[in-house]
């Protein structure tokens, strides 16, 4: 029988594959992924790569096989046209992709730097064109129909960007889009959340409306106001979209981007699709745009969270040491190695139990009676509470002393 | 015309309000938040609390109109059995609930403590039980029976939660479920995804089956593994599950579980589902908890994040600038204060534009010529590069005196 929520590098719920829930999923045969952490990741407030860091990043993210990757504005600054241009010269197998303002010049700077495509953005939302921007609707299409003719008369791959998609009116919306893909050129939509406030149901529901009318790829660019953009996404793209657009550990506007780890490790491990990303560099490739970026993650960030894998529970303690050789993903639900992590680690706290006091004793080649034993739990607890924080080695081994003597 | 998309608080999408986007939705009439963050929470490796935060904590959920509050586990520790006992003698509205092993001198603990109500746990999963508690599911049962009959005996509203529910096959699932409830005892039944694999979608079919056999109350308690827990948490109370576990900030064993923040703001926001929760209390609940444990947020976090508000980018310093007054939620989802947190404020950095130099030489009454400002403009970014980080007041005041003269 075939079991694709267990298998040897991960075990995740069968209930994802009961028929009724299987039923109404249409992934397309190919999703691509394309990152976003080197322009809309970059628009994180405090963050700022040099033209050394983008390059970095870059060949860091087409080692992990991420299909295309959005190197940039050039309009943004000469360092960032230059890092585009470095970017191009590595030839990577990843497509390079520039992001564009809705203006024909925008296109002329990303047709000098070389990339393969353009993302090319405005606003969608009559609300904003107006209130945002100070435009109207005329300025809008007509800005959409110019620059979109600029970029494919320029042989660029063209993506218009519909800024706020989700707080359109949907019909206003889809006839904008008829418009531009008709009057000016469009090989492919991006429906942007931009503000976070679209749910899974409703991608379900307007994705599979917007299939049925546009035959151009659609890719789905989603951010986490609301904590749900890796959700979102996957609906967007089970109702058949192509495309997914994230960044490396969520970085980007306000509450960040969709993020790359928990959106290909979700849908290889709970949706069967397996994108071809290398999920085992997600490890470095995030530590390396921590360093980056100079943002820290915190230590139970989903998938690349230091502390993820460090056990202070008494009670996991014990599942770690009946289980780790037979039977890890009984209290893990994928393998360290499946991401680029070391195992599993033990530590001592606060929640520990016998089992951390077990292995510890262990390490050390030492033995206890089951007296002392309850004793070092209830000593290490205490100081846990006492330090509210782990213990060291070093306060563990006076803890020893104390009750075993030396 | 009735737009619960858009209020005078937030601004969302109206996709989400569809026809077919709402059909398929049964939230029950009442949804109430059970908050773990002083139990799961506290099994975050490296969270400790001690007594007198614990009641720091309870108090402040309290405040912010938290229906339950799971207290802890007598079990764990002397300190932790008193926390309960004092945050009992605080007599707060919250229903004050402990956490329990399957095992009836757990109940007998609870009992003395003097708490509402108990969440007794089991692996439900034949593979844990035999592998990670190196036991057989007789042994599963008869410890559920005994101890929710003792908790009856007791007086305590009894919640069955069963560990590791999504990976258990569902028909023995649920079989063992109606043992437990017709042999043994079950007020509510709580759905654990314990090592969050498990989807949406498929927790919308299996809720349904579960209302459909079960007349217990069911609550759903799930995990940030692959970061969709608050998607997940969602779609079981659209199915018909009445409660939902989460904790503060998204704290909790691994990879932390379901953060009340993201799910309340989102229920109120996209599915038009008031708790009664007090969202302008999040801001400072998160700070107190974040402060009690020595876990930092990342400035990005979902809805309590400190660089959310602060706005780097040119465009959004735009749309800052000319929206603040009239329409602000154009460039946010949701207005500050409706999180309890301070406003907008401009800062300058790469990403910045002319409206954000617009924005800092206003506040310092001088004026500048367009070109002054373009130069500004480059000088912002090529420091903002340099340090890669935003600049402080006195950089800029450099920047000006060397552009503007004295």
């Amino acid at each position: 029988m075939s079991t694709p929520w267990k298998t040897d590098q991960w075990f995740t719920s069968n209930w994802n594959w009961l028929p009724e829930v299987r039923q109404n999923m249409h992934f397309p045969a190919k999703i691509r992924i394309h990152d976003v952490s080197l322009r809309d990741g970059e628009q994180q407030t405090g963050i700022a790569y040099n033209r050394a860091d983008k390059v970095a990043i870059a060949k860091k993210l087409d080692e992990a096989g991420v299909h295309r990757i959005e190197a940039g504005m050039p309009a943004v600054s000469g360092e960032d046209e230059a890092a585009i241009k470095d970017i191009l010269a590595l030839g990577l197998k990843a497509e390079i992709f520039s992001f564009a303002r809705c203006m024909p010049s925008d296109v002329k700077l990303a047709k000098e730097c070389g990339v393969k495509g353009i993302i090319t953005e405005i606003p969608s939302s009559e609300h904003m064109v107006k209130n945002a921007y100070a435009k109207d609707m005329d300025w809008a299409i007509k800005s959409s129909i110019d620059t979109t003719l600029a970029a494919k008369e320029a042989g660029l791959y063209t993506v218009f960007f519909t800024i706020d998609s989700t707080r359109s009116d949907l019909n206003r919306y889809m006839d904008l889009i008829e418009k531009v893909s008709t009057e000016g050129h469009m090989d492919a939509l991006t429906v942007a959340d931009s503000f976070g406030g679209v749910t899974p149901q409703a991608l379900s529901v307007v994705i599979a409306k917007l299939k049925a009318r546009f035959k151009q790829p659609i890719e789905i660019h989603c951010h986490e106001d609301f904590g749900i953009g890796v959700a979102n996404t996957i609906a967007a793209l089970a109702a058949g979209a192509e495309v997914a657009h994230v960044t490396v550990s969520a970085i980007g506007e306000r509450a960040g981007n969709v993020p790359l780890e928990d959106t290909v490790m979700s849908l290889k491990m709970l949706y069967g699709v397996d994108t071809g990303v290398k999920t085992e560099k997600f490890y470095e490739l995030s530590k390396l745009v921590q360093r980056l970026s100079g943002f820290q993650l915190p230590p139970n960030r989903p998938i690349v969270g230091d502390s993820l894998l460090y056990i202070e529970s008494g009670v996991v303690g014990m599942f770690h040491r009946r289980c780790r050789k037979a039977a890890p993903l009984q209290y893990m639900p994928f393998l360290p190695e499946t991401v680029g992590r070391p195992g599993v680690d033990i530590a001592l706290g606060k929640g520990s139990g016998q089992a951390n006091i077990e292995e510890f004793l262990e390490r050390r080649g030492k033995t206890a009676t089951p007296e002392q034993i309850n004793e070092l739990v209830a000593r290490v607890k205490q100081l846990g509470i006492e330090k509210k924080a782990l213990l060291t080695d070093a306060e563990f081994d006076g803890l020893l002393t104390a009750v075993l003597g030396k």
